[in-house]
């Protein structure tokens, strides 16, 4: 990939100011092919912008130079080294360019042959395809070789172009070491209209040196030394002084972006679908928030991420069913500056979550909303119910958790995550759930809400999202039986809000956390968790039955998360708790 | 796809004894667009073995017709419903069949339109190509509208069958309500050699219906009454009595698996990676398991699924960098009585979440092995380090999550996997670890190893993996202090070793967890799931810092997991004990 970056970066084709690396101005270029990092940083060495001391700090302890590019250096676009993720992150570069901040910035990306077996790459080249994106150059390295041996075409370089200007690129295939014919596809590149453009070269791994060149098992491995020896001297003399200048993007003067009047009030005064208050509270914060873009795939009808489609169609883009290349272009857009929500059922983000877990090494700051959440969907089944995700989305370094119980606190909870830079994920619930709280209320992230609490609670029941409504059921229930229990609607998952945890457990003996999520990773554990070397005692309802198609009340019933569930656990507990008070005196 | 499905049923295409649905020779028929199972219930009521009855329950609680097929009906390959996963499947049904039980039997996947955005679809297309799969025929039912509108491609046929064909499938474009068109079309797909086809048909979604023929906003949509009088007007008289046969399959004679010698006994003396104990373990239990198949996504050098690959040719399948596939493959080789392992990077797995979702619908007889867990990788950074897929796997209905510490528990764990039925995911180490173990420890699914004991014992450390290594570390420099603590090798994280933990908790105090892991849904969360309803003191160390590059050494100390950080929190709980008891004297 040397020769073909080489030319990208000293030939006046990149336009990248390397002192300024967030000018909007500048070319995008993403390594794709991560673990070509060593390439990326002795590109930046000789264009001057790293000495060769730091150069040799590659892979060490606390250097910028990481052993796959990481947001450490600080021409990193996005953190890569998963393969087959960097082209969409390209793509919502490229988007952004276009219809968003209308720049005429270009936006690079090298990728590996091996990588094109990831049917992410794929996602990404249909759908540059069907929104023209003439501004995205794609670098196809052909090497042959991936870790492990030949891959799928070898050096079948037709088998690519084929593919490739089947879905709508236009293709340029070289011999990627000469440069004149580098030079002339880059040339060619920038000039198509109306298409992306994959230049494809036929590249050798290791070109130049015999020793190793085009041949298989020098995948990531060191040379010896003896080794690096011979391989110098095929390599001959290098001038270690060569220094090179990129090319600087033209200045250019930015559009005012369009006055976005405030939309007309809303109030909810009956039971509404969180994921409906979603789709409102997206086109009240707007005017707020004017770096929103929504994306979906092609369940905007389900997600309700339709209310805000129709009303700002140009910040709304449909990613069809492809949920990789959405948080891939999520990513893109975040890393120029929006703000991202996503959306899909609950259950259908699993299908991004490499895409996810990268994310967080690329400071991304994507809202990601999950609707049809849990067993409460009923009749569809186990396919469409999320019931996995929020252990998914725990496990994401720095991640924020909201799951909320009413149509009041989904709008609020919409713009906390609006605000709060970083990745937020949203849990939205398929039915309609009666209004708990009004307008006035708050929600901060790392909070919670008290919902009933007295002296005499024998149990707190901790609840979020549709669970939220059975322990007030449930409480209501009890109550008349003279048993008192403290309800806590924990609508910030994570963070936790440990402390409001720790005084129900000093003052009402036990925990029920109740969740319509299979246990592991979920509420029950993010409630044990938020005890960290102190003892309470937590019981723990959660799907725990492999779920089927029924109606909503049935589900609820049938995985023991429903107001007769809490309400038979509570009983349990202080039964056993008096009985064992009854054998102890009579000790 | 009435029609289309029609005629592959009723025109003695589809060869399926639906009395015996395990029979080998059957053909499959995978319904990748799983919200078409009305049609698939309505095609067996047909064939007169669901009743007019047992037809009403679609949906309903209890019903073997579930709102999206699943393993309640017995004629259900696969459940689907997440879009874009059912080729993959097939492609695994159709792998076994050429290459592994070398039945005549040929494998049916209808797909829908809309599902051809997602890139798995693609990645299945390439590989079945890539392996000739010339028993694999696809049905496209394009049927131009998506759930909430156009798909990207809309009745543009010629799209598909120029994509298509450029991934090396044979394609056949007709008119999908043409009785003679589709029959022909059949006809010649059964007839190719050596590559796979698609059968690409254009149709109206609700045809022969004006009411909503080709029209949008009836997705998954139900009609109401009156609506509904309309509609069977337009549709005319039905005759309900109307019955057709499904043609019977030939009786095949099996041939007999080639015997497999045992391989020479091995044994380990010096440290030896767990991923490298996996590889020597497979190809030690195969001839035990003649059903075992492993897949590997282009990393076999580094997984060590090629020590397996090198010795039995035959059973190991390249699946390429296509992690997504790869999980489908697995399923569907699963589902026609396999045992597949399948192994890559551990961080890449999250790439095949949402297949690994939906395969614990299909009672999924899988291995999972994911190599290169945690920062103990070292100096390849964050983007190859498998830090979630603990809260992953365990978050899987029904799954068993196992860890490792040396060669022989890995040894033994993958025999484990191997005798269990259904999903397992095995977590393996980059790094070589000193033997703890020996070739006569044995190691249950659900049990731990209690490594260290007395009954001075102040807290229990419970690691796994490369903790263990320094939680015995740790054993031994508290120990000169005269402290003494437990060490839990808690090598089953899913199920969990409950009554030791209790145990240990009840004789020592505290529990300290250890995880090479982030916190959420990790074995530290495992460990406090362990206590229902009985309060435990339990402080969990885990990867709370975001990691980089750097030594594996210098990333447990960064993470504060290693020794160092295990003999701090021990005495720092023993002091704060101490404290308080002299307090509570003082008082």
């Amino acid at each position: 990939a040397t020769d073909l970056m080489t030319v990208l970066f000293f030939g006046k084709f990149l336009r990248y100011d390397a002192d300024r690396p967030d000018r909007p101005e500048n070319d995008r270029l993403i390594f794709s092919k991560g673990h070509a990092a060593p390439l990326l940083y002795a590109l930046f060495a000789a264009a001057g912008k790293i000495s060769e001391t730091e150069l040799m700090t590659l892979r060490k302890n606390d250097s910028r130079l990481e052993g796959h590019p990481s947001m450490a250096f600080p021409h990193t676009e996005a953190a890569t080294g998963s393969l087959g993720q960097g082209l969409s992150i390209g793509v919502g570069m490229a988007l952004n360019a276009k219809f968003i901040d209308r720049l005429p910035y270009h936006t690079f990306v090298l990728l590996g042959d091996s990588e094109m077996a990831e049917g992410s790459v794929w996602e990404a080249i249909q759908i540059a395809a069907h929104y023209k994106l003439d501004n995205l150059v794609g670098i196809l390295d052909v090497n042959r070789l991936g870790q492990r041996g030949q891959t799928m075409y070898g050096h079948d370089i037709k088998a690519y172009v084929k593919r490739i200007a089947a879905f709508g690129w236009h293709t340029i295939a070289i011999d990627g070491h000469s440069y004149p014919k580098i030079v002339d596809a880059y040339k060619k590149a920038l000039r198509v209209k109306d298409k992306p453009v994959m230049i494809i070269g036929k590249t050798m791994k290791g070109a130049g040196i015999p020793y190793f060149s085009n041949k298989d098992n020098w995948h990531g491995k060191p040379l010896s030394l003896k080794e690096l020896e011979t391989v110098l001297k095929e390599f001959g003399p290098v001038d270690k002084s060569v220094r090179a200048n990129i090319a600087l993007p033209k200045s250019v003067k930015r559009r005012p972006a369009p006055a976005r009047p405030p939309v007309d009030a809303y109030t909810y005064d009956k039971p509404t679908a969180t994921r409906k208050a979603y789709g409102m509270s997206l086109t009240r914060i707007f005017p707020k928030y004017p770096d929103l873009v929504v994306l979906d795939a092609e369940t905007s009808n389900s997600t309700y991420a339709e209310i805000f489609a129709n009303k700002y169609p140009d910040r709304f883009f449909e990613m069809y069913i492809a949920e990789q290349n959405m948080a891939g272009v999520a990513l893109g857009l975040a890393r120029r500056g929006k703000i991202p929500f996503v959306s899909t059922f609950a259950a259908f983000l699993a299908r991004a979550y490499d895409q996810i877990r990268m994310s967080q090494y690329s400071r991304a700051n994507v809202k990601f909303v999950g609707s049809h959440a849990g067993v409460s969907i009923g009749e569809d089944g186990p396919s469409q119910m999320g019931l996995e995700e929020i252990a998914m989305f725990r496990a994401i370094h720095g991640s924020v958790v909201l799951y909320p119980s009413d149509a009041w606190s989904a709008d609020k909870l919409v713009e906390e995550a609006a605000r709060h830079r970083g990745i937020v994920y949203l849990r939205m619930t398929r039915k309609e759930t009666p209004l708990i709280y009004s307008q006035k209320d708050d929600f901060p992230i790392g909070g919670s809400k008290v919902l009933r609490e007295s002296t005499e609670d024998v149990a707190t029941v901790v609840a979020a999202g549709v669970t939220v409504h059975e322990a007030i059921a449930a409480y209501e229930e009890l109550k008349k039986e003279a048993i008192r229990i403290r309800v806590i609607d924990l609508y910030s998952v994570k963070p936790v809000d440990a402390a409001t945890l720790k005084r129900a457990a000093a003052e009402t003996k036990y925990i029920i956390t109740v969740e319509d999520h299979y246990p592991e990773g979920g509420l029950g554990e993010a409630v044990r968790s938020a005890f960290d070397s102190t003892a309470a005692s937590i019981l723990s309802l959660a799907v725990r039955k492999l779920p089927k198609s029924a109606k909503p009340d049935e589900l609820l019933d049938y995985e023991d998360i429903n107001r007769r569930a809490i309400i038979q656990s509570v009983r349990r507990l202080v039964n056993s708790a008096r009985s064992s008070k009854v054998s102890a005196s009579l000790l």
